[in-house]
Protein backbone atom coordinates (compact mmCIF):
# COMPACT_ATOMS: atom_id res chain seq x y z
CA UNK A 1 0.00 0.00 0.00
CA UNK A 2 1.32 2.92 -1.25
CA UNK A 3 1.14 6.35 0.35
CA UNK A 4 -1.91 9.11 -0.21
CA UNK A 5 0.53 11.26 -1.83
CA UNK A 6 0.64 8.56 -4.95
CA UNK A 7 -2.61 10.28 -6.17
CA UNK A 8 -3.54 13.53 -7.61
CA UNK A 9 -5.71 14.63 -4.81
CA UNK A 10 -5.31 18.70 -3.68
CA UNK A 11 -6.60 18.08 0.03
CA UNK A 12 -5.39 15.41 2.43
CA UNK A 13 -7.55 13.52 4.70
CA UNK A 14 -6.30 13.87 8.62
CA UNK A 15 -5.81 9.98 10.00
CA UNK A 16 -8.41 11.94 12.40
CA UNK A 17 -11.23 11.12 9.77
CA UNK A 18 -10.78 7.37 10.11
CA UNK A 19 -10.50 7.37 14.02
CA UNK A 20 -13.77 9.16 13.97
CA UNK A 21 -15.70 7.31 10.85
CA UNK A 22 -14.59 3.73 12.26
CA UNK A 23 -16.58 4.59 15.63
CA UNK A 24 -19.34 3.28 13.67
CA UNK A 25 -17.68 0.59 11.65
CA UNK A 26 -21.69 -0.83 10.55
CA UNK A 27 -22.87 2.37 9.32
CA UNK A 28 -19.48 3.06 7.12
CA UNK A 29 -19.35 -0.63 5.82
CA UNK A 30 -23.23 0.18 4.53
CA UNK A 31 -22.61 3.03 2.91
CA UNK A 32 -19.21 1.55 1.39
CA UNK A 33 -21.65 -1.41 0.19
CA UNK A 34 -24.18 1.49 -1.76
CA UNK A 35 -20.76 3.38 -3.08
CA UNK A 36 -19.86 -0.22 -4.50
CA UNK A 37 -23.35 -1.25 -6.17
CA UNK A 38 -23.20 2.91 -7.56
CA UNK A 39 -19.64 2.21 -8.62
CA UNK A 40 -21.02 -1.05 -10.70
CA UNK A 41 -24.30 0.86 -12.21
CA UNK A 42 -21.59 3.37 -13.02
CA UNK A 43 -19.42 1.42 -15.03
CA UNK A 44 -22.35 -0.73 -16.88
CA UNK A 45 -23.78 2.90 -17.78
CA UNK A 46 -20.55 3.69 -18.90
CA UNK A 47 -20.14 1.01 -21.29
CA UNK A 48 -21.29 2.22 -24.53
CA UNK A 49 -20.02 5.60 -24.17
CA UNK A 50 -16.74 4.09 -26.18
CA UNK A 51 -15.26 7.02 -27.98
CA UNK A 52 -16.35 6.14 -31.73
CA UNK A 53 -14.82 5.60 -34.11
CA UNK A 54 -12.35 3.41 -32.05
CA UNK A 55 -13.32 -0.07 -32.06
CA UNK A 56 -15.34 -0.80 -28.37
CA UNK A 57 -13.43 -4.11 -27.44
CA UNK A 58 -10.68 -2.38 -25.05
CA UNK A 59 -13.00 -0.05 -23.27
CA UNK A 60 -15.82 -2.88 -23.17
CA UNK A 61 -13.25 -5.10 -21.22
CA UNK A 62 -11.94 -2.26 -18.79
CA UNK A 63 -16.03 -1.58 -17.83
CA UNK A 64 -16.78 -5.18 -17.86
CA UNK A 65 -13.79 -5.92 -15.43
CA UNK A 66 -14.50 -2.51 -12.94
CA UNK A 67 -18.10 -3.45 -12.89
CA UNK A 68 -17.36 -6.88 -11.89
CA UNK A 69 -14.87 -6.46 -9.54
CA UNK A 70 -17.62 -3.77 -7.82
CA UNK A 71 -20.42 -6.14 -7.62
CA UNK A 72 -17.68 -8.59 -5.81
CA UNK A 73 -16.72 -5.84 -3.54
CA UNK A 74 -20.56 -5.20 -2.93
CA UNK A 75 -21.40 -9.04 -1.86
CA UNK A 76 -17.87 -8.99 -0.04
CA UNK A 77 -19.26 -5.59 2.12
CA UNK A 78 -23.06 -6.52 2.99
CA UNK A 79 -21.38 -10.21 3.91
CA UNK A 80 -19.23 -8.56 6.44
CA UNK A 81 -22.02 -6.60 7.54
CA UNK A 82 -24.19 -9.32 8.40
CA UNK A 83 -21.37 -11.40 10.04
CA UNK A 84 -21.44 -8.60 12.52
CA UNK A 85 -24.59 -8.25 13.27
CA UNK A 86 -25.99 -5.77 11.29
CA UNK A 87 -28.17 -5.57 7.90
CA UNK A 88 -27.68 -3.87 4.84
CA UNK A 89 -29.60 -0.93 4.79
CA UNK A 90 -31.07 0.56 1.53
CA UNK A 91 -31.34 4.18 2.91
CA UNK A 92 -28.51 6.61 1.35
CA UNK A 93 -27.13 10.38 0.27
CA UNK A 94 -24.43 10.65 -1.10
CA UNK A 95 -23.68 14.59 -1.89
CA UNK A 96 -19.83 14.26 -2.38
CA UNK A 97 -21.06 12.37 -5.73
CA UNK A 98 -24.13 13.96 -6.56
CA UNK A 99 -21.69 17.48 -6.58
CA UNK A 100 -19.04 15.84 -8.75
CA UNK A 101 -21.88 15.08 -11.00
CA UNK A 102 -22.74 18.62 -11.23
CA UNK A 103 -19.75 19.26 -12.82
CA UNK A 104 -20.44 16.78 -15.76
CA UNK A 105 -20.89 18.85 -19.37
CA UNK A 106 -24.18 16.82 -19.76
CA UNK A 107 -25.38 16.79 -23.78
CA UNK A 108 -21.75 17.85 -25.01
CA UNK A 109 -20.84 14.27 -26.49
CA UNK A 110 -17.36 13.13 -26.26
CA UNK A 111 -16.45 16.11 -23.68
CA UNK A 112 -19.30 14.82 -21.33
CA UNK A 113 -17.68 11.01 -21.63
CA UNK A 114 -14.50 12.79 -20.67
CA UNK A 115 -16.35 14.15 -17.85
CA UNK A 116 -18.21 11.14 -16.79
CA UNK A 117 -14.79 9.36 -16.35
CA UNK A 118 -12.88 12.35 -14.41
CA UNK A 119 -15.69 12.28 -12.19
CA UNK A 120 -15.37 8.75 -11.91
CA UNK A 121 -11.22 8.83 -11.55
CA UNK A 122 -11.80 11.16 -8.91
CA UNK A 123 -14.70 9.51 -6.51
CA UNK A 124 -12.38 5.88 -7.12
CA UNK A 125 -9.04 8.24 -5.89
CA UNK A 126 -10.64 9.70 -3.17
CA UNK A 127 -11.79 6.39 -1.90
CA UNK A 128 -8.15 5.21 -2.30
CA UNK A 129 -7.17 7.42 -0.07
CA UNK A 130 -9.55 6.75 2.54
CA UNK A 131 -9.31 3.06 2.66
CA UNK A 132 -5.48 3.63 2.85
CA UNK A 133 -6.34 5.61 6.33
CA UNK A 134 -9.11 3.06 7.51
CA UNK A 135 -6.91 0.35 6.73
CA UNK A 136 -4.14 2.20 9.34
CA UNK A 137 -6.64 2.75 11.61
CA UNK A 138 -9.02 -0.14 12.18
CA UNK A 139 -8.74 -2.31 14.99
CA UNK A 140 -11.11 -5.10 13.06
CA UNK A 141 -8.58 -7.14 11.55
CA UNK A 142 -10.98 -8.87 8.93
CA UNK A 143 -12.38 -5.31 7.86
CA UNK A 144 -8.79 -3.78 7.92
CA UNK A 145 -7.82 -6.77 5.80
CA UNK A 146 -10.88 -5.57 2.95
CA UNK A 147 -9.72 -1.75 3.22
CA UNK A 148 -6.16 -2.85 2.24
CA UNK A 149 -7.30 -5.34 -0.19
CA UNK A 150 -10.05 -2.84 -1.91
CA UNK A 151 -6.89 -0.03 -1.89
CA UNK A 152 -5.56 -1.60 -4.72
CA UNK A 153 -8.29 -2.54 -6.62
CA UNK A 154 -9.79 0.83 -6.46
CA UNK A 155 -6.43 2.33 -7.15
CA UNK A 156 -6.72 0.66 -10.55
CA UNK A 157 -10.10 1.76 -11.30
CA UNK A 158 -9.08 5.22 -11.13
CA UNK A 159 -5.94 4.74 -13.30
CA UNK A 160 -8.26 2.83 -15.59
CA UNK A 161 -10.70 6.14 -15.83
CA UNK A 162 -8.10 8.44 -16.12
CA UNK A 163 -6.31 7.07 -18.51
CA UNK A 164 -9.52 6.67 -20.63
CA UNK A 165 -10.21 9.91 -20.11
CA UNK A 166 -7.16 11.14 -21.00
CA UNK A 167 -7.73 9.39 -24.90
CA UNK A 168 -11.25 11.09 -25.50
CA UNK A 169 -9.85 14.19 -26.97
CA UNK A 170 -7.12 15.31 -29.28
CA UNK A 171 -6.04 18.08 -27.33
CA UNK A 172 -3.61 16.98 -24.24
CA UNK A 173 -3.85 20.60 -23.42
CA UNK A 174 -7.70 20.78 -23.21
CA UNK A 175 -7.55 17.31 -21.17
CA UNK A 176 -4.77 18.89 -18.80
CA UNK A 177 -6.92 21.99 -17.86
CA UNK A 178 -9.97 20.05 -17.24
CA UNK A 179 -8.57 17.62 -15.07
CA UNK A 180 -7.19 20.87 -13.24
CA UNK A 181 -10.33 22.73 -13.19
CA UNK A 182 -11.77 18.99 -11.64
CA UNK A 183 -9.13 18.40 -8.56
CA UNK A 184 -9.56 22.13 -7.62
CA UNK A 185 -13.67 21.48 -7.32
CA UNK A 186 -12.53 18.01 -5.73
CA UNK A 187 -10.99 19.39 -3.00
CA UNK A 188 -13.74 22.11 -2.10
CA UNK A 189 -16.46 19.31 -2.38
CA UNK A 190 -14.83 16.91 -0.18
CA UNK A 191 -13.93 19.51 2.73
CA UNK A 192 -17.89 20.87 2.51
CA UNK A 193 -19.01 17.41 3.45
CA UNK A 194 -20.58 17.02 6.43
CA UNK A 195 -19.33 14.71 9.33
CA UNK A 196 -20.00 10.87 9.69
CA UNK A 197 -19.52 7.40 8.98
CA UNK A 198 -19.28 7.40 5.67
CA UNK A 199 -16.42 6.88 3.15
CA UNK A 200 -16.78 10.36 1.62
CA UNK A 201 -17.51 12.14 4.96
CA UNK A 202 -16.24 15.93 5.66
CA UNK A 203 -13.28 16.82 8.33
CA UNK A 204 -15.30 16.20 11.09
CA UNK A 205 -14.23 19.58 12.48
CA UNK A 206 -10.40 18.83 12.35
CA UNK A 207 -9.56 20.21 8.71
CA UNK A 208 -8.25 19.20 5.88
CA UNK A 209 -4.62 19.29 4.85
CA UNK A 210 -3.71 20.76 1.65
CA UNK A 211 -2.05 17.59 -0.45
CA UNK A 212 1.88 17.80 -0.50
CA UNK A 213 1.84 18.42 -4.28
CA UNK A 214 2.81 21.64 -5.96
CA UNK A 215 -0.68 22.40 -7.82
CA UNK A 216 -0.64 23.14 -11.36
CA UNK A 217 1.61 20.21 -11.37
CA UNK A 218 0.26 17.31 -13.61
CA UNK A 219 -1.22 15.12 -11.09
CA UNK A 220 -2.49 12.06 -12.62
CA UNK B 1 -28.12 -30.24 -20.94
CA UNK B 2 -31.88 -30.93 -20.04
CA UNK B 3 -35.02 -30.59 -22.73
CA UNK B 4 -36.92 -27.61 -22.85
CA UNK B 5 -39.97 -29.32 -21.19
CA UNK B 6 -37.95 -28.90 -18.01
CA UNK B 7 -38.74 -25.38 -18.28
CA UNK B 8 -42.60 -24.11 -17.46
CA UNK B 9 -42.74 -21.84 -21.04
CA UNK B 10 -46.33 -22.63 -22.07
CA UNK B 11 -45.01 -22.39 -26.27
CA UNK B 12 -41.57 -24.21 -27.57
CA UNK B 13 -39.66 -22.59 -29.40
CA UNK B 14 -38.52 -24.82 -32.99
CA UNK B 15 -35.65 -26.30 -34.05
CA UNK B 16 -35.72 -23.93 -37.53
CA UNK B 17 -36.21 -20.90 -35.58
CA UNK B 18 -32.54 -21.53 -33.89
CA UNK B 19 -31.37 -22.38 -37.43
CA UNK B 20 -32.58 -19.35 -38.99
CA UNK B 21 -31.10 -17.07 -36.47
CA UNK B 22 -27.56 -18.59 -36.78
CA UNK B 23 -27.22 -17.43 -40.36
CA UNK B 24 -26.43 -14.00 -38.77
CA UNK B 25 -23.93 -15.03 -35.74
CA UNK B 26 -22.37 -11.96 -34.72
CA UNK B 27 -25.48 -10.26 -34.97
CA UNK B 28 -27.21 -12.55 -32.95
CA UNK B 29 -23.81 -12.50 -30.23
CA UNK B 30 -24.49 -9.06 -30.21
CA UNK B 31 -28.23 -8.60 -29.19
CA UNK B 32 -26.84 -11.12 -26.49
CA UNK B 33 -24.07 -9.12 -25.00
CA UNK B 34 -26.54 -6.52 -24.91
CA UNK B 35 -29.46 -8.83 -22.66
CA UNK B 36 -26.53 -9.83 -20.54
CA UNK B 37 -25.79 -6.13 -20.04
CA UNK B 38 -29.61 -5.26 -19.09
CA UNK B 39 -30.05 -8.41 -16.87
CA UNK B 40 -27.24 -7.07 -15.01
CA UNK B 41 -28.19 -4.12 -14.62
CA UNK B 42 -32.07 -5.45 -13.63
CA UNK B 43 -30.24 -7.20 -10.89
CA UNK B 44 -29.02 -4.40 -9.35
CA UNK B 45 -32.28 -2.33 -9.68
CA UNK B 46 -33.80 -5.59 -7.52
CA UNK B 47 -31.38 -5.38 -5.22
CA UNK B 48 -32.85 -2.86 -2.89
CA UNK B 49 -35.96 -4.54 -3.21
CA UNK B 50 -35.91 -7.57 -0.27
CA UNK B 51 -39.49 -8.30 1.38
CA UNK B 52 -39.26 -6.28 4.21
CA UNK B 53 -39.02 -7.34 7.77
CA UNK B 54 -37.04 -10.38 5.79
CA UNK B 55 -33.12 -9.67 6.57
CA UNK B 56 -31.56 -8.63 3.30
CA UNK B 57 -28.68 -11.14 3.19
CA UNK B 58 -30.33 -13.82 1.07
CA UNK B 59 -31.61 -11.71 -1.37
CA UNK B 60 -28.81 -9.33 -1.66
CA UNK B 61 -26.23 -12.86 -2.15
CA UNK B 62 -28.65 -14.06 -4.93
CA UNK B 63 -29.13 -10.64 -6.67
CA UNK B 64 -25.04 -10.03 -6.64
CA UNK B 65 -24.30 -13.35 -8.00
CA UNK B 66 -26.93 -12.78 -10.97
CA UNK B 67 -25.49 -9.69 -11.76
CA UNK B 68 -21.63 -10.85 -11.48
CA UNK B 69 -22.15 -13.72 -13.60
CA UNK B 70 -24.59 -11.51 -16.11
CA UNK B 71 -21.30 -9.00 -16.82
CA UNK B 72 -19.07 -12.00 -16.83
CA UNK B 73 -21.10 -13.48 -19.80
CA UNK B 74 -21.34 -10.17 -21.15
CA UNK B 75 -17.17 -9.88 -21.16
CA UNK B 76 -17.29 -12.96 -22.94
CA UNK B 77 -19.91 -12.98 -25.72
CA UNK B 78 -18.28 -9.55 -26.24
CA UNK B 79 -14.54 -10.91 -26.48
CA UNK B 80 -16.50 -13.86 -29.05
CA UNK B 81 -17.53 -10.95 -30.91
CA UNK B 82 -14.40 -9.05 -31.26
CA UNK B 83 -12.38 -12.76 -32.12
CA UNK B 84 -15.36 -12.90 -35.23
CA UNK B 85 -13.89 -9.88 -36.78
CA UNK B 86 -17.02 -7.77 -35.47
CA UNK B 87 -17.81 -4.81 -33.02
CA UNK B 88 -19.73 -4.50 -30.17
CA UNK B 89 -22.71 -2.22 -31.25
CA UNK B 90 -24.94 -0.41 -28.64
CA UNK B 91 -28.43 -0.06 -30.88
CA UNK B 92 -30.71 -2.41 -29.16
CA UNK B 93 -34.79 -2.88 -29.45
CA UNK B 94 -36.26 -5.44 -27.46
CA UNK B 95 -40.04 -5.28 -27.56
CA UNK B 96 -40.21 -8.48 -25.86
CA UNK B 97 -38.83 -7.43 -22.55
CA UNK B 98 -40.61 -4.15 -23.21
CA UNK B 99 -43.83 -5.82 -23.80
CA UNK B 100 -42.91 -8.30 -20.33
CA UNK B 101 -42.45 -5.57 -18.55
CA UNK B 102 -45.31 -3.06 -19.29
CA UNK B 103 -47.34 -6.69 -17.05
CA UNK B 104 -45.66 -5.30 -13.87
CA UNK B 105 -47.70 -3.58 -11.36
CA UNK B 106 -45.72 -0.43 -10.60
CA UNK B 107 -46.63 1.01 -7.48
CA UNK B 108 -47.69 -1.96 -5.80
CA UNK B 109 -45.10 -2.90 -3.09
CA UNK B 110 -44.33 -6.64 -3.18
CA UNK B 111 -46.46 -7.49 -5.91
CA UNK B 112 -44.60 -4.50 -7.88
CA UNK B 113 -41.50 -6.87 -6.23
CA UNK B 114 -43.16 -9.97 -7.64
CA UNK B 115 -44.16 -9.39 -10.79
CA UNK B 116 -40.80 -8.00 -11.90
CA UNK B 117 -39.18 -11.05 -10.16
CA UNK B 118 -41.85 -13.53 -12.61
CA UNK B 119 -40.51 -10.92 -15.74
CA UNK B 120 -37.25 -11.84 -14.63
CA UNK B 121 -37.84 -15.24 -14.12
CA UNK B 122 -39.69 -16.01 -17.95
CA UNK B 123 -36.83 -13.77 -19.65
CA UNK B 124 -34.31 -16.18 -17.99
CA UNK B 125 -36.26 -19.40 -18.70
CA UNK B 126 -37.07 -18.29 -22.58
CA UNK B 127 -33.66 -17.48 -22.55
CA UNK B 128 -32.35 -20.41 -21.24
CA UNK B 129 -34.96 -22.99 -23.89
CA UNK B 130 -33.33 -20.35 -26.97
CA UNK B 131 -29.57 -21.23 -25.43
CA UNK B 132 -30.10 -25.00 -25.24
CA UNK B 133 -31.58 -24.69 -29.32
CA UNK B 134 -28.38 -22.85 -30.36
CA UNK B 135 -25.88 -25.32 -28.89
CA UNK B 136 -27.67 -28.16 -30.69
CA UNK B 137 -27.77 -26.15 -34.05
CA UNK B 138 -24.47 -23.89 -33.82
CA UNK B 139 -21.61 -25.05 -36.15
CA UNK B 140 -18.75 -22.78 -34.27
CA UNK B 141 -18.03 -24.95 -31.67
CA UNK B 142 -16.53 -21.98 -29.55
CA UNK B 143 -19.94 -20.30 -29.54
CA UNK B 144 -21.57 -23.46 -29.40
CA UNK B 145 -19.59 -24.01 -25.83
CA UNK B 146 -20.86 -20.96 -24.89
CA UNK B 147 -24.26 -21.68 -25.20
CA UNK B 148 -24.23 -24.97 -23.65
CA UNK B 149 -22.61 -23.20 -20.29
CA UNK B 150 -24.69 -19.97 -20.19
CA UNK B 151 -27.99 -22.57 -20.30
CA UNK B 152 -26.89 -23.81 -17.26
CA UNK B 153 -26.12 -20.51 -15.73
CA UNK B 154 -29.47 -18.94 -17.19
CA UNK B 155 -31.26 -22.03 -15.87
CA UNK B 156 -29.98 -21.43 -12.11
CA UNK B 157 -30.91 -17.52 -12.54
CA UNK B 158 -34.55 -18.59 -13.68
CA UNK B 159 -35.02 -20.31 -10.56
CA UNK B 160 -33.60 -18.15 -8.08
CA UNK B 161 -35.86 -15.86 -9.06
CA UNK B 162 -39.26 -17.90 -9.12
CA UNK B 163 -38.16 -18.59 -5.54
CA UNK B 164 -37.56 -15.18 -4.56
CA UNK B 165 -40.99 -14.56 -6.51
CA UNK B 166 -42.78 -17.43 -4.68
CA UNK B 167 -41.79 -15.88 -1.16
CA UNK B 168 -42.55 -12.51 -1.70
CA UNK B 169 -46.41 -12.97 -0.91
CA UNK B 170 -48.19 -15.28 2.02
CA UNK B 171 -50.53 -16.33 -0.27
CA UNK B 172 -49.74 -19.19 -2.42
CA UNK B 173 -53.17 -19.26 -4.48
CA UNK B 174 -52.36 -15.67 -5.44
CA UNK B 175 -48.68 -16.53 -6.47
CA UNK B 176 -49.82 -19.34 -8.63
CA UNK B 177 -52.39 -17.28 -10.31
CA UNK B 178 -50.27 -14.63 -11.21
CA UNK B 179 -47.53 -16.95 -12.28
CA UNK B 180 -50.29 -18.53 -14.48
CA UNK B 181 -51.13 -15.10 -16.38
CA UNK B 182 -47.62 -14.53 -16.89
CA UNK B 183 -47.08 -17.82 -18.18
CA UNK B 184 -49.60 -17.24 -21.00
CA UNK B 185 -49.32 -13.71 -21.55
CA UNK B 186 -45.55 -14.81 -22.41
CA UNK B 187 -46.16 -16.90 -24.85
CA UNK B 188 -48.63 -14.69 -26.47
CA UNK B 189 -45.94 -12.10 -26.57
CA UNK B 190 -42.82 -14.32 -28.06
CA UNK B 191 -44.97 -15.64 -30.74
CA UNK B 192 -45.81 -11.91 -31.46
CA UNK B 193 -42.23 -11.05 -31.95
CA UNK B 194 -40.72 -10.56 -35.44
CA UNK B 195 -37.94 -12.47 -36.74
CA UNK B 196 -34.56 -11.61 -37.04
CA UNK B 197 -31.25 -12.34 -35.84
CA UNK B 198 -32.01 -12.16 -31.75
CA UNK B 199 -32.22 -14.19 -28.90
CA UNK B 200 -36.27 -13.24 -28.16
CA UNK B 201 -36.92 -12.70 -32.15
CA UNK B 202 -40.35 -14.79 -33.78
CA UNK B 203 -40.64 -17.73 -35.04
CA UNK B 204 -39.84 -16.80 -38.67
CA UNK B 205 -43.01 -17.52 -39.97
CA UNK B 206 -42.21 -21.17 -38.77
CA UNK B 207 -45.24 -21.35 -36.39
CA UNK B 208 -44.58 -22.04 -32.60
CA UNK B 209 -45.76 -25.18 -30.88
CA UNK B 210 -47.61 -25.20 -27.81
CA UNK B 211 -45.22 -26.51 -25.07
CA UNK B 212 -46.07 -30.35 -24.20
CA UNK B 213 -47.51 -29.21 -20.88
CA UNK B 214 -51.00 -29.76 -19.54
CA UNK B 215 -52.25 -26.07 -19.34
CA UNK B 216 -53.17 -24.65 -15.22
CA UNK B 217 -50.52 -27.53 -14.24
CA UNK B 218 -48.36 -25.78 -11.06
CA UNK B 219 -44.88 -25.00 -13.50
CA UNK B 220 -42.17 -24.14 -11.76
Amino acid sequence: MGPATELPLRCATPLEWARAVLREPVALLNDHALLEKKAALNALELLDRWPEPHPPQYWVERMTAIAREEIEHLALVTRLIARRGGRYCKQHRNPYAQALRALVRVGHGKQETMDRLMVSALIEARSCERFELLARCCEDAEVARLYRDLWASEKGHYLTFIDLARQMLADDGAVDRRWDEMLAAEAGIIAAQPPGPRIHSGPCGIGFEPAPRAPGRRQS
